[in-house]
């Protein structure tokens, strides 16, 4: 086993580069997986992509991202549903059994974070089953607390496994995201918990660096140059189980001005000095 | 009882005011209670301040702040404790018996926020019973998770009384601030525990808006702007038993471009809508 054969690289840590792009760069220096995002595959074609990745050689780990399932309005409801109906089939167009959710943060105006939750699951409840007569896992991503008005109201793993465990584990489980973990003490024992009930279905790397950049989107900083205990976090997750791949996805605003073949090969070095084999 | 008898100003929340000033609008306003900062205070002369307020009637709710307590080298350890004794002095010389603690980030190069938060137990060993003898009472603060590398490891009200709780409770306490806690679904619990052991040192206000800044520092908002259910957590940390001052602090950019005694007045304002007498 090369270093390279868990690691995936996210489209996102190098967004500058197109899918053939890509595709190329990976197979120069030997990355075997990717993770996907919905709105460059579907710039490139949905069929098209699939296409390009197979011939590739190229395994998608996962499809970034469904979600956003909080509204209150039945309309904007009914049209979150569709779009997550329509992401589920993206998925397996793409050949990826893993669909990450970004949850959503409050409506305009609310301040209930519990009822959005609770809206969650609802929707839950209709996409899971979808999702899987699809051959489509869901994994609930908590994002870090900084996003929990505007982006995601899960905001730790406990919350995203409290909605998960309501459904069967092929059907839903967790996104576990350093970046958005890293602060939290109850997230080691969160990990044993969703990894006993086979409900890991992604594990992802970013570090932490400050300041935070406005906005707070852009900051997620290259492995090694920041606080988190990466291989800390690698241990926990493959002490619960987990032997899957580990994608690393970045978004940065310095990473995406920067030659795309050089970040990607950048990224897969750090990977190999800073997770073990 | 007046809608105001409960009202502190935070001096961070008008810093543009000088300290004769905020007593002066104080007095106009019918504002009783303030929370001080060490810098402006040591500016003006600590006893020089203790005079101003006392003859200007005012009571000193808090001081902010101690703590910075997570260095490794020795000498930076020595002269935290040091300074954090001159502040417990100045604490006692203003009046005031809450000394509020950020407790400090990641040392450089440090990814080890658990022995980060031993250290600050070790600390606090030294500085509490140093406290009790000038009648001063240390609020532990928890901030948000945001802040977890580069200013507070103590990320949740949760491990601020896991701390706490190692000391007597006229020792040592927290602080709930509602910008810090308003996302942990934990924090109301977290504050009927703090409540039931007389841990809840002081109470404050701020509303949680988004685009967050860079540095996240000075977006603090203004009562009522944001997202936070600012009357839910007053009731939670006066159903556990809680009857002192609400301090509102907010660090914001744009409300320290307008005239000072206006933004007072406009705080008081909110403050009286947004809390019940």
């Amino acid at each position: 086993m090369t270093s390279l054969n868990r690691f995936s690289i996210n489209q996102m840590t190098v967004k500058q580069l197109s899918l053939p792009e890509l595709a190329e760069a990976c197979a120069q220096l030997g990355v075997l997986n990717v993770g996907l995002w919905r709105e460059p595959v579907q710039s490139y074609g949905v069929e098209a992509t699939a296409k390009l990745i197979r011939e590739a050689g190229l395994t998608v780990t996962t499809l970034c991202r469904g979600g956003f399932l909080t509204a209150t309005d039945p309309t904007a409801r009914a049209a979150a549903l569709d779009d997550n109906r329509r992401a589920v089939e993206e998925a397996a167009t793409l050949g990826t059994d893993t669909l990450v959710l970004v949850s959503g943060g409050l409506p305009s105006g609310s301040k209930d974070l519990y009822g959005a939750r609770e809206r969650i699951a609802d929707a839950l409840s209709v996409l899971a089953p979808q999702a899987e007569q699809h051959g489509v896992k869901l994994a609930i991503e908590p994002l870090h607390p900084m996003y929990a008005s505007d982006r995601c109201v899960v905001s730790t793993l406990t919350q995203a496994l409290d909605l998960a465990e309501r459904f069967p584990a092929h059907q839903v489980g967790v996104a576990v995201d350093t970046y958005h973990i890293w602060w939290d003490d109850r997230a080691p024992a969160e990990i044993a918990r969703a990894g006993a009930t086979g409900r890991i279905h992604t594990f992802q790397l970013a570090d932490w660096t400050t300041p935070l950049p406005e906005g707070v989107l852009n900051g997620r900083a290259q492995l090694g140059d920041g606080a988190i205990d990466l291989r800390a976090w690698q241990t926990h997750v493959e002490t619960a189980g987990y032997t899957g791949a580990i994608e690393v996805e970045l978004f940065n605003d310095t990473l995406w001005t920067r030659d795309g073949r050089e970040v990607l090969a950048e990224t897969a070095a750090r990977f190999t000095h800073h997770t073990t084999p």
